[in-house]
């Protein structure tokens, strides 16, 4: 039984429409006419598979296909149709594409599971638009806090109004909620968004774990000045202050040469924002990662004293809110089994890695056992418009879906 | 002869309610509707001395005193009401109200002079608004740029089109242009800005000349990507290079402990600005500032030297855009000659100083002689809502202003 490479390539062309930037770029993001857009050309695709699909309330696509056995808990596919503000055409498109065509490819076959299966395009994985991410997965875990909704936008409109919009009604989120048990296993297939698998030329890899990011905001106050006047000795300037800081983040997450740590400054703002003012505030966010936890914590501890002697010597204030904090979540034995046998089958050689970005899998795995499967990408390029994987690969790694779902059915 | 300091303070406070921001803070942008209502307001008052009163085609606001030689050059002062984003009450005000507070005062005591006395509120003196200052006073001498009308600000509005809302006609700016030889002479008293006067403990300074900045925009280019999975070693982060920069130019300007170099990042922007994309554009401007220019220019090459290998290191590109470029320009000695006598014969010490901030001075240097009065700024502080000079203080440069205006009417 094989997937229609044919169909699965025009798939992805269609979907790269919406939303497209440039040539090849995508910015579609979460809860918005775009990302709708995105979810009535998904769901055309589950109808076709022979799913039923509806938006829950937290703003998840969800396609299901009714098992002989629906009381059983449900195999769950997915990932999230959601983009980058400057992003490409594979990330969390792929997860939910494969998983179609993997259904799609069910029927043809006349196969009708005993256990339902559902595919799920979570609302806002990539986290930018709120400056925080799985909402929808963590949203059908209830594990959402109330200030979750209160975020706001750039354009200061809040998480709760853009759901609002989005024609979510927030007041029922428990009816989108799943029961603890009601799914039996989570499975995402994903690009590698790293250069791993093209540096080692293998096409698949089978995912170990995903290791959890540390996520921090960092304020830092100084005092507003005229940058014509006031002495260098007195100044103090809240930019200066973050520069050293990133500068010293940087230092810290390549203090072992070749280890797989990663720190990132990703957005920074200055207040006022003035070129002949001293910076009198800076707002900037960290991201810290390391499949070592160990390793990571004391990282964190190294960071924490570097804004302490780095404030103190500039005379700033400072706060630092926690916004996410994960730790490395393990891939279930038994899928990891069933993946490499599937590639064995196919004649795959896929070598097991761990992720660095996080997934709507980081957060399944608290509710049930997990498996992912790697796409390559080209020179590890993500989050960018030049992202990139090929339709091959893309094909291969859906067949390697499929034969997985195919033994977990038998289950 | 003396000022009415009351009245003054009155005119202080009522133009703080313009734009006001906090308690005693100022946003007063350049050619809005608030700078408008503080135009307004300064008119009726330079209307009560006596002054004719037009806004003309660069968005300034002018008051003449009509002399009984009408042909003879202008004695012209003044300074600018628009404010800095998060700025203060006295930056600018003072130099328009303390002059229309001398003019008040010959009036009240009858005296017409012979030579023509105008007061001008120059137009986006700060600059913060389309990054490029002293609009106005450029603009009356005939020395804008056609690209001077084509910078936008943060929401897209180009110069042109806010004239334009201003009720400016940008085609007759040949109009509002004052030709060679017309201006006699030009005094602008000034907060300081700066602690000089403060840490000396004294009221009033007379001011030596301006050291002019340079000012730049620098533009770093790498390569976005995730930052959960992009390796240190292959990065190529745009504000790690930044932030190295902003550290190097902090360097610089403090090589010499107690030197009147600075240097200042005041604004910097991130692209694409989410949390987990490695930066792939960073822009930033620099201001550097000293009244040794040799020093600076000797400082200025060996930040470009920084900024080459620095982003070598980090395999990033970069353009650099040179947006102004003013030498220290220095006080006419006959004027501060005058200044000083008339300190002396208020009982006054004033010593002598530089200026660090440029002024709208600056501009007119180059077409007639020029004076300024420094008034004290408490602890320095300016371009902040904490900004403070006393009235007391404001009164007495004032009548210093009113003394010197006499003196140069006799010439």
């Amino acid at each position: 039984m094989n997937i229609n490479p044919t169909r699965l390539q025009q798939h992805f062309e269609a979907m790269s429409l919406i939303g497209k930037i440039g040539e090849i770029g995508t910015c579609r993001p979460a809860h918005t006419a775009l990302e709708k857009q995105g979810f009535e050309l998904a769901a055309s695709w589950m109808n076709e598979a022979g799913m039923k699909t509806h938006i829950d309330n937290f703003g998840n696509l969800i396609g299901r296909l009714e098992g002989t056995n629906a009381s059983l808990p449900v195999l769950m596919m997915g990932s999230h149709l959601d983009s980058q503000p400057y992003g490409g055409r594979f990330d969390g498109v792929a997860g939910v594409l494969c998983a179609i065509e993997a259904v799609m490819t069910l029927k043809e076959n006349n196969i009708t599971p005993t256990r339902s299966i559902e595919i799920i395009s979570f609302a806002d994985e990539e986290g930018w638009r709120f400056n925080k991410g799985l909402f929808g997965s963590k949203g059908i875990l209830g594990k959402l806090e109330v200030a979750d909704l209160e975020r706001t936008d750039k354009d200061g409109i809040t998480r709760a109004q853009a759901l609002k919009d989005f024609g979510c009604d927030i007041t029922k989120f428990k009816e989108s909620e799943y029961k603890p048990g009601s799914i039996f296993c989570f499975l995402e297939l994903h690009i590698e968004q790293g250069p791993v698998l093209d540096i080692a030329n293998k096409p698949i890899g089978v995912v170990s774990g995903i290791s959890g990011p540390l996520w921090l905001t960092v304020k830092l106050k100084g005092m507003a000045g005229h940058a014509g006047s006031v002495p260098m000795a007195i100044r103090k300037d809240a930019l200066v202050g973050a520069a050293e800081i990133i500068v010293a983040l940087n230092e810290i997450a390549t203090l072992i040469p070749g280890a797989p740590t990663v720190g990132t400054v990703g957005t920074l703002n200055v207040f006022p924002a003035s070129r002949n003012i001293i910076p009198e505030e800076v707002t900037f966010t960290v991201d810290l990662r390391d499949i070592d936890l160990e390793r990571r914590h004391r990282y964190e501890k190294q960071l924490m004293e570097r804004i302490e002697s780095i404030t103190k010597k500039h005379q700033l204030t400072y706060s630092i809110s926690e916004d996410t904090n994960s730790e490395p979540r393990y891939c279930a034995d038994w899928i990891k089994t069933i993946i490499h046998d599937e590639c064995k089958a196919l004649g795959l050689d896929a070598p097991e890695l761990m992720s660095g970005p996080f997934h709507d899998a980081l957060t399944l795995s608290y509710a049930c056992d997990y498996g992912m499967i790697f796409i390559r990408s080209k020179d590890g390029i993500s989050h960018n418009p030049l992202e990139y994987s090929s339709y091959e690969d893309l094909a291969l790694g859906t067949n390697v879906l499929l034969g997985t779902v195919l033994q977990i059915l038998k289950k």
